[in-house]
């Protein structure tokens, strides 16, 4: 028996559909997982074009729904002692950390691992037992992974629209910090943006500005319940229109910037007010330096953090959130573009083209 | 009765020496100061090089230790409530705050007061009482200004030598905090830099690491605690050395920026481990945008603090930190050059060029 | 002219209706306002009981709405800077610290001023203007007071009936800081117990238990968010009720205590999870010690935290809190019992005996 | 083969000497130790009078150092990855947790982990491979303990004197946090107050007061750097004596409990200035309640922190503080009494008797 699998295995060119075996028998610990669904992330957009380094050929996907097709010895339950059993509907971490390195046990930046590797990026297609990312009919968990049983009350579509991208979210907030009654202005409205804004209002915030383009997303935004939304390709000066919408006119308490170019960062520093904290959770891709004032950071004595990836526990606090808020936060609405496995090619093109809320493959 | 004063009245032009009506009283809780030494700190370069908006002419000075002559009715209390009489020897925090505005009330950054007013700095000495800086034989202190009796078991040179270096370098580390065991990396060996030594040894670091120039200013590093350090003029790859001395090469805990220079800000985040802190704290001077990599705060998942001068509290921690550690940190020792009024240019020029530890002008 | 007020001259004993001079002049910074309506506090039956050191006699009340009648020269601004004008409505933090002692200066509590005075329970009726306390026609605001104009679209209702217990938990809870997804367990229903689950909630409570009664008071605690109620005195085992209501049956992430008996402290460590917060918020009055099991504080490895009234900025953000979220904190209708200064002693005796949601005073 | 342990099999009763079999072969991830010297903590004392549940009989022993007599399959190397070898003398955490629990994985407190087991302390020596306790000729370690390799520069007294009482204090202080600067109290002078000492003075404690007894004790305090010692028995009012000894005599910043009493804890709250910090780090034995004053925690608005054991790296840590301060805090001089494994009883009542600075068992 074999799986049908999505394989980048040249940068910039076409992935391309290929067969792996089905595996008959499980390691202990390990799951074999039916894919229901397969987001399309736009660090898929940045893996296609070269940005990072990661082994070829591999499978796409780290932000899967699937259901439990078999279970390895000794695999009973979830991350968070929940029964697992054949036929649950599940999702999961995507990296897998060593928890003994440097930064797993001395520092405790586990993100940081240097030994950390995540379906969908980091494992090459060619070793067995080859399934490893989520564009895929079955993916297959390594022993460690933080598997989560969901509940019938979550839909697949909260889950795989919300993505890595609210659990990175969660993590870059939890390192800042937003104290209730912030003002926050949010830069960006892709996935990330909107995850930021949930839990920047989650968290107390007191009026949130997002700055983005293009008009759809901005609309979304809205959805999710920013305060103000500012169109950046139709604002003149959109320093000017951030700070006037901040009170006094002084500028946001809170900056996330959620963009992924350089240069938003440079802008994050002057939508700050003297004191402000900011958050860089966009540059996930390098793209060299930018020109940055330091003098800014000096004067108005900011606090700036970054934040790389999550833990299992931010996964965990992402489906609460998803289950407890969702009426709050139309996650599942912003699954706009569904695709088969064959139409991956052009899963990754509306995504890259940013046309899509959020892009999907369905493999069957 | 006249007192003789150093005033700048162009940029870049010789520093001049004037007279000034010596008040023959004072409003209520002014204090008359016969200034005994007053310190030359690099922001007076800065000044003089007009980077920064002041009005002219001023009496330059803001590190400065004297004699009291006379009190303005009610002024009867130091800052922390001891008893103040003709002829006690003070220090005070050079600068002064409304305590009314967003930034003192609401958001509790009074170093960021819109209306915060330094002697030495901000006052323009043709308007009375004229006498508001260091370089002077008399001083005015306004209503307000926070006094510090000094101990006799605190010597002068200790407190001009410490400087506005010592009370910043508290305030940023206490903004940005240092764990005891932290590996800290301090740029930069200029007075702020030995601050930044001083302060990081006792919060508890385990190694200091320190780069800079020219070879004398290392050296006093090292007496003032650093367990190496790096010069920067001979090391052919300094970010190589720096990472060296660091445990397994993976880099700092904490990086301490007390350069100024805005390249130096980029530097730092090499030096830095996934997961440090960096405090940018010598970006005084605004030297626009320089080119700095924003995905390394996202990937190294860093901190990132700015802090801006200092409160009366961080002043009074400075004093107790001089009386209690006198022989750990040999402030008073830095004052290696002294002049007087009439050789003020001669003395900013010693700073200017990096010749001296500590240039100071002692007025009599 | 004369105002009218109430004054405690005797504890326990009926509060008497005097006559005080109106002034017809003030002071500079002074101000003069006709008092709308004057919260009854939990406060003023501990100071009817004698359980607080305060000067006899008093004029009660600190929780105040009124109009300016006259303002003192050079009185032209509210706290945040917004002019102030002869018929505002206004509000005002009840306590004025003196910005110069060991605490306002070199610790940071300013709450625990040495000379800190409030409206209503600190000056002595006895000495002129008298009138500072709110159960009066006139109330005449100090030099210092921290006012705010009060936005039309903010009733009076609501800010008497949020009252100081607002003031006073967004103090707790910045002191303790909540995160967001935290389980939370209030205990207590009264003012301070619907300040803080209010609170609670906007910094991002992810489930709310509060332990309390009578019914009327847990049915308001439901109204303002709380998601389990728990009758103190309908439960047999009140401790199994709280924990088998939290994830797991481990206790919670956070509990606020807003009791005031002392025993309630020894219960709320019971019900806190290893590594659990608390806020000690409600032990007001000295009521001597009670039986505590320190190794809990230990093998819990538990946060303890208390918290003493409030500064300016609280009341700004209770206000600010207030006027954002009208809709989902029903503050206003917690005022369910007016009276006129003539009954005073019967607002006091519904406010003793747990009667009333807020009751309020109503001079004409 | 045999090696000869002391077993505690009867509370209140005498210790006995077994010989159990000496593993031949070991599990993978094993290794045997041969003891060099076990320490008697005061917890074994707690053990002894049965005030803690444990499994009986048990080899008691958790502050071991030791040599590797023989290594598992797969063990090669330590904790922080230096490789490991047959000969090489080792220390290690004396706790294991299981990381998969809602304390080591959710809550993030891993030293209050469901299903934690110490050496010495939770193993049934009637259970193989039985040698699981300190007090024997040799000691199994079982697969994940975090084993440390000793430099040779480190005594085995200075790792044996310190024991887990370091360990806890940095975990203890890591929690609540100090500032430099910082006046702390330390109630206790034994071990743990001793670490305590040493742990906040590397943390910038500008000035530390002991409380304590008996005189020798004290006096070990001063060596270890205390600023002032304050004999309990000798003092009448302690209270006062340690107010007296605060700057301005509000009371300490901090105070750490190291005494046990649960009254030391009432006790401590007095100690307290008004915004400190407590830290209750002895309340290891569940002695039931105590009188408390909870008025106090909301007066003075005090944060109260508790701490349970440790984890591996604040072992790290203690070895690293050990090994950079030997000379500041005389750890090795500590170990006052000898004695060999027939002399266990014997050296547990020195212990018991509070006769010696610390007690050690040296089984050949």
């Amino acid at each position: 028996m074999t799986s049908r699998a999505v394989v980048l295995s040249a940068f910039h060119k076409p992935l391309e559909l290929r067969h792996y075996p089905t595996p008959a028998t499980l390691d202990p610990g390990e799951a074999l997982v039916v894919v229901e669904m397969a987001g399309i992330c736009g660090t898929d957009v940045h893996l296609w074009l070269g940005q990072l380094p990661i082994p070829l050929p591999v499978i796409l996907g780290h932000e899967t729904v699937g259901r439990i097709a078999a279970l390895g010895q000794g695999l009973e339950r979830d991350w968070i002692g929940r029964p697992l059993a054949v036929g649950d509907r599940v999702a999961w971490a995507s990296s897998i950390v060593c928890g003994a390195c440097y930064y797993c046990r001395i520092k405790r930046q586990p993100t940081r691992c240097l030994s950390r590797k995540a379906y969908g990026i980091s494992y090459c297609a060619d070793q067995p037992p080859h399934l490893h990312g989520g564009y895929a009919e079955h993916i297959v968990l390594r022993p460690g992974t933080a598997i989560f049983r969901l509940p019938d009350t979550l839909s697949t579509e909260a889950v795989v629209g919300a993505g890595c991208a609210l659990w990175t979210a969660i993590h870059g907030v939890e390192r800042m910090g937003i104290q209730w009654g912030d003002v926050v202005v949010v830069q960006g409205c892709g996935p990330v943006g909107l995850a930021a804004i949930a839990v920047a209002r989650e968290a107390g915030a007191s009026r949130i500005i997002v700055t983005g383009a293009p008009h759809h997303r901005l609309a979304r935004a809205r959805q999710f319940g920013a305060d103000a939304a500012i169109d950046i390709d139709a604002t003149p000066d959109r320093r000017a229109a951030v700070l006037e919408s901040t009170p006094g006119g002084f500028g946001a308490d809170v900056v996330i910037e959620c963009v992924g170019h350089p240069a938003a960062v440079a802008e994050g520093l002057d939508y700050c007010r003297d004191g402000a904290r900011m958050l860089v959770l966009g540059q996930y891709g390098d793209a060299g330096p930018t020109p940055i004032n330091p003098h800014l950071i000096t004067r108005k004595q900011l606090q700036i953090h970054g934040s790389w990836g999550f833990e299992p526990r931010h996964v965990l606090a992402a489906l609460e959130l998803l289950e407890r808020s969702a009426s709050r936060y139309p996650f599942a609405a912003t699954v706009t573009h569904r695709f088969t496995l064959d139409q991956a090619n052009e899963a990754l093109d509306t995504t890259r083209q940013w046309v899509s809320g959020k892009s999907v493959i369905v493999p069957k």
